[in-house]
C-alpha cells in the first residue's frame, strides 16, 4: 500500500465567511452528537449549496448536479469529445461519507449529517478503509424500500437498503478522484459499487443503445456517463423509469409541484420516440397503471381513513440513530411526518421505526371531493 | 301563438357605469360590422364577467359558471333537495344567441360577437323564430371537428360541426326559462338542443349511476343537474371525458397549465372508485395512450418540421365573417395562430379556413432536447 499522501487542503473557509454566511442565511450551523458542522443552503464563497464546512474548516463540497441529455445520438456527440464512461445511474439518495475525529459520518445531498445513512455504514463498508486512507470521502447512493426518504426502490435491491459508490473525492481538494484510482480502491477495499459498463465514445452510440434499452427492460434507472473533467458528465435514463417514478408518487400527485408529471411524461415520449416504442401497448398500460393505482389508492385511504399518506419503514444498529432521525425529521419534515407510537422497536437485531407522510393537499382535496361538496373550476 | 309579451328590462347599465368600467379594465367596447356593443372582463355592478352590453343599455348576463359535483351518490344528495332535471352535458363552447335590430349574434362565453356561430347560425337554427320572440336569448353549445376554438369533438359529431339549444333567457331579464317553457320553445321552433333525460330526485342514485355508465361507454361528456333555481346546478362528467380531455390535449402538455391534467387525472380517479372500474386494463391503456399519442406526436412534429401545433379547420357561409374571424383571431391569438396562405377557399359553397396553432413551449423544450443540448433538473 503506498504511504499516506499529506493532506492539502485547498477547499476551506475560515469563519469569519462562515459567520457572515450564517448570518445572511446561506449557511446553517448543525450539530451531530460531538460533531459542529456548518451546511450550505446556498453557495458562499465559490462552494456550492450543500457543501459541508468541517469544524477545521475544511469544506467538503456539494454534489454537483449532473446535467441531463434527452436523446442518445444527438446528446452523446453534443456533449463528449473523447472517452467517457458510463456507470449506472441508481435511484436513490446521495450521501458523501467521510471520516471526522475518529467517526464515520454520512452527509446527506442537503449537506445534514443523515443519522440513519451515518447509522448503517457498517453494513455495508469495512470502515477499516478510513484507517488507511483518512482523507477519503466516498460518494454513494443508498436505495431499497426500506430507506426513509423516497417511495421506490429498484427492483434489484428487494429488501431493506443497499448502498453504491460511484465517485469518491478528498476532504478539502475540489474534483473527483479519476476513475482509475476509484477502480482501485473499489477492488481494494471491496466496495459495494454501481455497475460500470466501459469506456465509451461518442460514436458508440449503437452499443450505448443496447445497453440503455436492457436497463430499461431491467427497471433500472440508467446511465451516467462521466467524461475526463468533473463538468463534463452527463445522465441519460430510461423510459420505463419515469414511469416509475410516476407510479410511486402518483398518490401524491397534488402535493408534488405539477412538473414532477409533466417533465418525466415529456422524457417519456423522448425516449419512447428515439427508440421506436411507439404504440406499444404493455408501455401504454403501464402508464396508465401507474397514474391510475396511485390516484385509485389514494382516493381509498380518503374514503376509509380521511388521510392520504404514504407509509415509511427503515431500521437501524444503534437506538440513538433512530432518537436522532425522529428529531431530524421532526425539525424538517414539520407536521406532516407521524412517528407511530412506541418507535423504535427492536425487531431482528436493530431499532425499526415506522411513521408516516401526509399528503396534505391530496387528503383536503378528495375529503372535499367525496364529501358532495361542489367545486368551481 | 300567444301574443308577445312587453319587454322589460331590469338588467341594464347606463352610460356612465360603462364609461367607468371601460376605465377601469373591467369592459371592453367592440364593433362587429354594425354592432357596437361591451363585454365585461370582469363583474361590474352585480353583473357577472362574460356579461354583453348592447347599445341601448340591455344586459345580457355572462353565461354562469357550473359547479362539479365529484361524486353521485354524496354530491346529489348535498346539492339537491327537491327535484332537478339530468341534462346531457356536451363537449364544445358555449355561446348566447340573440337578435339586435334585425340582425342575429352569437356572443361567446367572453362575451365577443363570434364571427364563426354567428355565421353558422342558419345552418342549425330556423332565425325567423327571433321574429316570433325578439326578446328571447339562446343558450348553445356548438361542437364539431371543424370548429376554430377547440382540439376535440364528441363522437355523435362525426364532421363540420353542429348546435345544441340547452337554456334560454330573456333580453335583460335575469335567469333561465324555466324548463317547461324551454322545453315548449324547443319543439315549437324545432330547435337542435342537448339530451334531456328526465326529472329525477336525489334519491334516484342508482338509475343516474346506470345513466352515467351508458353516458361513459358511448364516450359522452356528462350531466348537468338542474334544480328549481338557476343558482341549483350542478354538473357530473364520465370518466372517458377526462380521458379524452387529455388525449386531444397532451400535444400541448407544456402550454397548458399543468392542472389541466392533474385535475383531470384526479377526477378521473374519483369516477373510477366510485363506479368499480379499478384495475380495467383497457382504461389504463387508454390513459397511457391518450397522454403518449400526443406526446410521441408533438416529438415527431418537432424532429419532422421543427414546431410542435395543432391544425384547425372550420368553414364560413359568408366570405365577410371569415375574415372578421381571421381578424379577431390575430387580435387576440397573438402570434401562436398563423392562417394558411390563400385563406379563406371555396369549398362546396363554402368559405373555408385552416390555421395553426403553434406551441409555444413545446415546440421550445423538445428542440433543445431533441439538439443533444443539456438540461440540469
Amino acid at each position: 500500500m503506498p504511504p499516506c499522501p499529506q493532506p492539502h487542503y485547498t477547499l476551506n473557509m475560515d469563519r469569519e465567511t462562515l459567520a457572515d454566511a450564517v448570518e445572511q442565511g446561506r449557511a446553517e450551523l448543525h450539530r451531530f452528537e460531538a460533531l459542529r458542522y456548518a451546511r450550505l443552503t446556498e453557495s458562499v464563497a465559490g462552494h456550492p449549496r450543500g457543501s459541508v464546512v468541517l469544524p477545521d474548516g475544511i469544506v467538503i463540497p456539494g454534489y454537483p448536479s449532473i446535467a441531463r441529455i434527452h436523446t442518445l445520438s444527438a446528446g452523446l456527440s453534443e456533449q463528449f469529445r473523447g472517452h467517457f464512461w458510463a456507470e449506472e445511474k441508481i435511484d436513490g439518495f446521495n450521501v458523501r461519507i467521510l471520516r471526522h475525529e475518529d467517526r464515520i459520518y454520512a452527509f446527506s445531498r442537503g449537506g445534514f449529517v443523515c443519522p440513519f445513512s451515518t447509522d448503517r455504514l457498517p453494513d455495508f463498508i469495512d470502515l477499516a478503509l478510513f484507517e488507511a486512507e483518512p482523507e477519503l470521502v466516498l460518494c454513494a447512493e443508498i436505495a431499497g424500500p426500506d430507506n426513509p426518504y423516497l417511495e421506490g426502490a429498484p427492483a434489484f435491491v428487494a429488501r431493506d437498503v443497499a448502498l453504491y459508490v460511484f465517485d469518491m473525492m478528498r476532504k478539502g481538494v475540489p474534483g473527483f478522484l479519476p476513475q482509475r484510482e476509484k477502480l482501485e480502491r473499489i477492488e481494494r477495499h471491496q466496495l459495494p459499487a454501481t455497475r460500470i459498463f466501459g469506456r465509451f465514445r461518442p460514436a458508440d452510440v449503437e452499443s450505448l443503445r443496447r445497453l440503455i434499452l436492457q436497463l430499461d427492460e431491467e427497471g433500472a434507472e440508467g446511465l451516467v456517463f462521466k467524461g475526463e473533467s468533473e463538468a463534463n458528465r452527463a445522465k441519460y435514463v430510461t423510459g420505463s423509469s419515469h414511469v416509475t417514478d410516476i407510479r410511486v408518487c402518483s398518490a401524491q400527485l397534488l402535493d408534488l409541484p405539477p412538473e414532477y408529471f409533466t417533465n418525466r411524461l415529456v422524457r417519456l415520449a423522448l425516449f419512447v420516440t428515439e427508440h421506436g416504442q411507439q404504440d406499444d401497448p404493455e408501455l401504454e398500460r403501464s402508464l396508465g397503471t401507474a397514474l391510475l393505482s396511485g390516484l385509485n389508492a389514494a382516493v381509498e385511504l380518503s374514503r376509509t381513513r380521511g388521510r392520504v399518506d404514504h407509509r415509511y419503514r427503515c431500521r437501524f444498529r444503534e437506538r440513538a440513530n433512530a432518537l436522532h432521525f425522529i428529531e431530524h425529521m421532526k425539525a424538517t419534515g414539520g407536521q406532516r411526518v407521524r412517528f407511530h407510537p412506541g418507535m423504535p422497536r427492536a425487531v431482528d437485531g436493530y431499532w425499526e421505526l415506522e411513521f408516516d407522510r401526509v399528503f396534505d393537499r391530496m387528503t383536503g382535496t378528495l375529503a372535499t371531493a367525496l364529501s358532495g361538496a361542489i367545486q368551481f373550476d
